[in-house]
């Protein structure tokens, strides 16, 4: 029950992060006396989707454009691009993937300032790095990765809050912990949802904006846990083709709180569920996009568009677990996979 | 039959467009007058998936750092990033998706550099920027783009020499065309070759480096015109999570042509075969890849790493092409498609 357990950790783990806003200052200010251009930020896997969620966020509330590495470039085709003027951002539970760590390194020679997001400041990418944010998630002994992803967002919002010295953003992050343990009452509604998906073996998981980020780690729990084919996207990359696919029954997973976009994700589920005939599991607090769903999962009400992904996947992780349950797999040992991947 | 003859045409369209070189190093000059300090590039669908080339291409070739635009930072949330020293490219056969437009306009306002790569030189998305390169395809009446997908790498192709000035680069280009007239003479074979697969409903597709942007490219072909549920990763990230999902018999369609990844893809291809007993496809130029696979297809010999997308690619649209036929369904009208997607 590790996994099940580290899910449930995650209300307390993030008000313990919550307290080193002095830290997350530091290195705020430390980024601003740079003043880069952009963000060049490198991740794999989970880590990566946490680079997803700070590409919606920084961009959106810092103004800070973002590039995702492609360590490739670093490592087999050793040509990385010339990082001028960039911040250069490795985000890795473990700090050991060499490829993450060896774009912080070229970050570092070509005289950018190098931040590491890690829950261990010991590890090779800390120490390659000028600045460590330390998420301090615990040990995660599981190897599906669900508190290092939410402890690595809350780190990023509060470096977002930081940036722009907001004390009402800082407000709103206090709230986080709160919605996480409201989120997760729902552990036994979720497990009993979790049934009627017994025999899907296939499925796509939408959201837009902030929720991009979410959709493709929602995708990545059930792709690790329950062998899914998951795939994720935004709504607007899905109509241009691959909407196509659905057809009568045809399971989509959505993410879709209220706020700046949920209108085109609204419009995209009536299509999806009038015009398309589509299974809709729902993760939303608005009435009308629930109704549309034949599994509906209610968000705690009041969160700050900016702040959903955070407890958004905790559903999605509780409905990821109970569903690898329902199909009698393994949810501490999926098969293939190690804690520590490391690519070049 | 628009779309196959369309599929047949790609080589005339390549040389065409290859005698606008004078064109392509107008550009490459004014953007080298600039010397920005990265590119921040719009798309959807077809021609995100030229952008993934571009990001991989002019990072190597052009130490270019390339971030992929998040349009819905512009339209949805009206909070553009600041694209200081950025060079702004949007990339539409159309040239008419709004949020694309979008993302140039505001880059024009504040001050960059912006370029338009496009098969419609008229288009609203033309008429946003400063520079544009028609990439002369021709009207495309199929709704599953083939000849526009190529025809954007090409363009990317040329602007990477033009901005490298590299003699032998120009060299190599020109064997773009009778490397693609000998890829499409295996039609026939890759036809029969589809049959095996008339029952597959899903599948992973893989690569890496450049041809990251073919597995993009070729998952989402087999989707618009298939329906099949085909997921694209690269190698690394498949390792990351997903790779738990493919057992035994589970289809893995890989691009694996020699060059500087080969060796990752040639073991990722070897623990699938040997580890997980999955069915491969596989394009390749190398025997031990091409052994490894039941479906194996060969690329012509001798084509530098950085053109093998423009290559791999015209095998990906045969099989794509090919499957829709043996699943009975019509390539000329993919249901729930329009050909210009209009997205906020």
């Amino acid at each position: 029950m590790t996994l099940h357990s580290e899910i449930h950790e995650q209300p307390q783990r993030l008000a313990d992060l919550l307290k080193q806003r002095a830290r997350v200052e530091q290195i705020a200010a430390a980024i601003q006396s740079r003043a880069p251009c952009f963000v060049f930020l490198a991740a794999r896997g989970t880590s990566d989707n946490a680079g997803r969620y700070a590409n919606y966020l920084w961009g959106a509330a810092n103004h800070l454009p973002l590039a995702l590495a492609t360590p490739s470039l670093f490592t087999f085709y050793g040509q990385p691009p010339v990082l001028k003027q960039a911040l250069v951002v490795g985000v890795s539970q473990s700090g050991k993937s060499p490829d993450i760590v060896r774009v912080l390194q070229e970050g570092r020679q070509q005289g950018c300032l190098t931040l590491a997001i890690t829950n261990a400041p010991g590890s090779p990418l800390a120490q390659a790095a000028d600045l460590v944010l330390d998420i301090q998630a615990g040990e995660e002994k599981s190897i599906a990765a669900t508190k290092s992803y939410t402890a690595e967002l809350l780190g990023i919002a509060m470096l977002s809050a930081a940036l722009s010295g907001s004390e009402a953003a800082w407000n709103e992050l206090a709230g986080v912990p709160g919605w996480a343990q409201e989120m997760l009452t729902q552990d036994e509604a979720i497990a009993r949802m979790a049934q009627r998906y017994r025999y899907m073996n296939l499925c796509v998981v939408l959201g837009r904006g902030y929720n991009y980020a979410t959709a493709y780690e929602w995708a990545l729990k059930l792709k690790e846990l329950a062998y899914l084919v998951a795939e994720p996207y935004s709504s607007a990359d899905f109509q241009h083709g691959p909407i196509a696919m659905v057809q009568g029954g045809f399971p989509v997973l959505a993410v879709a709180p209220q706020g700046k976009v949920f209108s085109s994700m609204l419009e995209m589920i009536a299509t999806l569920r009038n015009e398309h005939t589509a299974e809709l599991v729902v993760i939303s607090d608005n009435n009308e996009a629930l109704g549309l769903a034949q599994s509906p999962i209610r968000l705690p009400a009041g969160i700050p568009e900016w702040l959903t992904p955070l407890i958004a996947i905790l559903a999605g992780q509780l409905f990821a677990y109970h569903l690898t349950l329902a199909k009698g797999y393994d949810a501490e040992k999926p098969r293939g996979l190690r804690k520590v991947t490391e690519t070049q």
